[in-house]
């Protein structure tokens, strides 16, 4: 575990510089004479120095006025405490205030960038002063080993961080709204789905009653994809960036649906293959589009896994500015092909099943389109690696909706998924962090066949059902007034003894 | 058909008074010497006078300051226009200002009160000469037949009138919103039921774009159901006007989501067994509860007649206040037990198959409830009538409910009906009045039975399938929101055009 942790450090680090008291060892008693002070080491920290060494450079600062370099290193070799390449000591005269110096002068004489290096310590001063310095910090208030976990999980990208904390639903929330419902004016399940949904929010925000979400929004994640010229849809890959356009002057379906729900709607570049940079859209372009699928991987593992990041990214920019309700949404000409790929793939069905029309295709495309499906997936199906299928066969949006499911559902707000483009995206965000569908609420069953194939396999019931398979997040919009009622069910209906109703039909009757 | 409009006239009316100049008879030029005066009569009034003779009692009233009632009778008879039992000529200069002085004597000397009797004129004043001298008044524009007409028709009861009102969708504004849908910025029919209920909406009103319903309101039309008294629930009748207390607290499942979409609850006591004069709700009790079922008719006809107008004018009333899109709901403890009979009557399915479970019974209830509903339906079946059908098996509530739809059918804004006892109503009124379920909007399936039974027969697709069973209107409140959706949809969304974005995919791509 330590050394998986130490392999990911050295990824991007070069130099570790530790902090002494408080970190390496106890902390002297103030005023301990010189000639008493002996060095206690902290838990496992003479053996993580032994596992760093000889993978990144150490460096140990501290401030005293009493001791030089050889006097602590004196004092630490008598405590097990090696490898240390370089040892500060400053004449600062205490902690007190943040002092970069002793870590620059450390990092001089390792001959290491600051950016490539981490100072880990224990105080704010400690966070402040590396903050001056220009090196990450991590503190070590739950010992070493915890300390250098974080640091490496931070530079693991926001996809596996995010990932780390998706919980399971809140059991306790969830039986409480239950046993709520059941004291409401109303027969016990009448309500059918809006209980269930009502249970549902309390598990994801483990409250009950769950507040009502009141700041909904949707990302529209855009990209291009580079099967569009092997002919699989008539539309042709310009209307991507058109319908951006269209997008930010607020024209589209997605513009009008979420305006009458109260949604915000955030439209993201994460792979369009124009340059849309005069835009008033978020840029997080990854790869002007991907490559063909027909003839050979969509993407990288390590584009996928940015894409992913970004998804992830957005998701939390939103839950920053207060938003409590989670949509997705995508445009990208071409994408129900690698859509009904990743779910042949990952549902493990004939791909001519789920291979559907799209925006609307004749029966000599849609052979010719499931035909490239089944190949694809052919390919795909060699990896049990989720982010491999997706950058075999997927799409660069399809990839940021998984991480921005994943993204809200680690945040602790509702995720409302739309259709067959986002059911892809969750089936892959659920196979990587598996429970994100529990967290999850399938907006609407599109007519895409690969959409019903995708909820059955994730055992989700959508929420409408209108026959629609436009896409840009528009299911997902129209769903959220039913999440909202069923929170607002929940909270403001009278119980059978608040509304002096008889209650008990089996005794009472 | 002259003799059915004289019969019903003559039920509650005991005389017709008649303007002569321009009602009888065609104008004299003003200063035609009264030598020279010849009577010119109007088309077909010799022989309605011929009809309303012997039935009704018959006067003329004339302002002339050349005339006494000889010269008039003598004129009027050379021109075929007998069986005046009264003529009046006034002594009032002219037709300037409303005159009730002749109406009043004429009335006076046939011995009839005003209340039961009918004046016929041409002028404005002749219809505050009649509201001054507290007469009905049926203006003779269109000819004395068609008013006539018009004057049984306003005695027949507001659900015969908003019947006759009910038309056919406007297919011009259903063509216009199907091309309109067609042109706007995504793949043509890929917004699904949205495209459809624009389409609906738009031939409902006859406008396209249509108008986005932005004043909706909700009535629950509540009464009891002497059915009960058989044990076909275990909720005691009791809970009916309990419930009512609960809607006027605001407590109920209905006041949460009415609230939630901005909807009005229009609350209407039209049979409720207990005394809830108290209560803040519309009070229209026709009866207090029906009859058994299990025992023979839960009302009579004139009863069945009388909730259905009820239904209309509480309709009217709230189109009126400015409501521009009606749900439906319903109470009463006992009411899927008679939407099961009147179901299984009108869809002519075998009454097991459309008796459900209600608020919650075991299996023993169920085969008793079911057992009760196939009588009824045996009774019930006899009748070709749908009215006399909801008098022997139905509700006074889904009386209302029928009346209801027909009133904002009639009204000419979108009517969106709830579950199994508004789909039982809406068999009755599309049964009656052949057309309204176009103009209706199924809002959501019920888990009962009965519901897809009666859907299947109307060829309704409902909106919403939530799983949900409770009515008092909530899966018809659940609803609107898509419907506005559609409004909203057709109304703003951008034009290819518009957002110059590629619309011709088969020559473009």
């Amino acid at each position: 575990m330590l050394d998986q942790v130490i392999a990911a450090l050295a990824h991007d680090l070069d130099a570790v510089v530790l902090d002494v008291g408080g970190t390496l060892v106890d902390e002297a008693p103030p005023g301990t004479p010189v000639t008493d002070l002996r060095a206690q080491p902290r838990a496992d920290v003479p053996e993580i120095l032994d596992a760093l060494a000889g993978t990144l450079r150490l460096a140990a600062v501290t401030n005293t006025t009493v001791m030089r370099e050889p006097d602590v290193r004196r004092l630490l070799d008598a405590a097990g405490l090696r490898h240390l390449d370089v040892i500060v000591t400053s004449v600062d005269v205490g902690a007190a205030k943040p002092d970069p110096a002793a870590i620059r002068t450390a990092l001089e004489r390792l001959g290491c960038r600051p950016d490539r290096a981490l100072y880990i310590g224990d105080l704010d001063t400690d966070r402040d002063a590396a903050h001056a310095a220009g090196t990450a910090f991590v503190a070590t208030d739950r010992g070493l080993a915890d300390a250098l976990k974080r640091a490496a999980a931070a530079r693991r990208g926001s996809f596996a961080n995010a990932a780390a904390h998706v919980e399971p639903l809140d059991a306790t929330a969830v039986k409480a709204a239950r046993v709520r419902h059941d004291q409401l004016t109303k027969p016990p399940g009448s309500l059918g789905r809006l209980e269930d949904l009502a249970a549902q929010l309390a598990g994801i925000t483990g409250t009950c009653p769950p507040p009502v979400p009141s700041r909904p929004a949707v990302a529209v994640f855009a990209a291009d994809h580079g099967v569009v010229a092997s002919g699989v849809t008539p539309w042709p890959q310009e209307v991507t960036a058109q319908m951006l356009a269209n997008f930010v002057a607020g024209g589209a379906a997605i513009n009008v649906l979420a305006r009458q729900v109260g949604a915000t709607v955030q439209v993201v570049d994460v792979g369009v293959a124009a340059d849309v940079t005069a835009l008033a859209v978020e840029h997080r372009k990854v790869r002007a589009g991907t490559a063909n699928l027909a003839d050979g991987p969509a993407m990288t593992v390590a584009e996928a896994r940015a894409a992913l990041d970004v998804g992830v990214e957005v998701a939390q920019g939103l839950l920053g500015r207060g938003h409590d309700l989670l949509a997705t949404g995508d445009m990208g000409i071409g994408n129900t092909t690698a859509s009904a790929a990743i779910i042949a793939t990952l549902t493990r069905r004939d791909p001519a099943t789920v291979t559907g029309r799209g925006t609307g295709i004749d029966d000599a495309m849609w052979r010719h389109k499931s035909d490239i499906v089944a190949g694809a997936t052919a390919r795909a199906a060699a990896y049990l690696d989720p982010v491999s299928i997706l950058s075999e066969v997927g799409g660069l949006e399809i990839a940021a909706l998984a991480g921005f499911i994943v993204g809200g559902v680690a945040g602790g707000v509702p995720v409302v998924v739309d259709g067959v483009i986002a059911l892809a995206a969750l089936l892959v965000a659920d196979a990587l962090v598996p429970g994100v569908v529990d967290r999850s609420i399938a907006g609407h069953r599109s007519t895409e066949p690969g959409a019903s194939a995708a909820l059955d396999h994730l055992g989700a019931t959508p929420v409408l059902d209108l026959g629609m398979r436009l896409g840009e997040g528009t299911g997902a919009c129209l769903a959220v007034p039913v999440v909202q009622a069923a929170a607002h069910v929940l909270a403001e209906m009278a119980t059978f003894a608040e509304a002096a109703v008889a209650d008990d039909p089996l005794v009472d009757g």
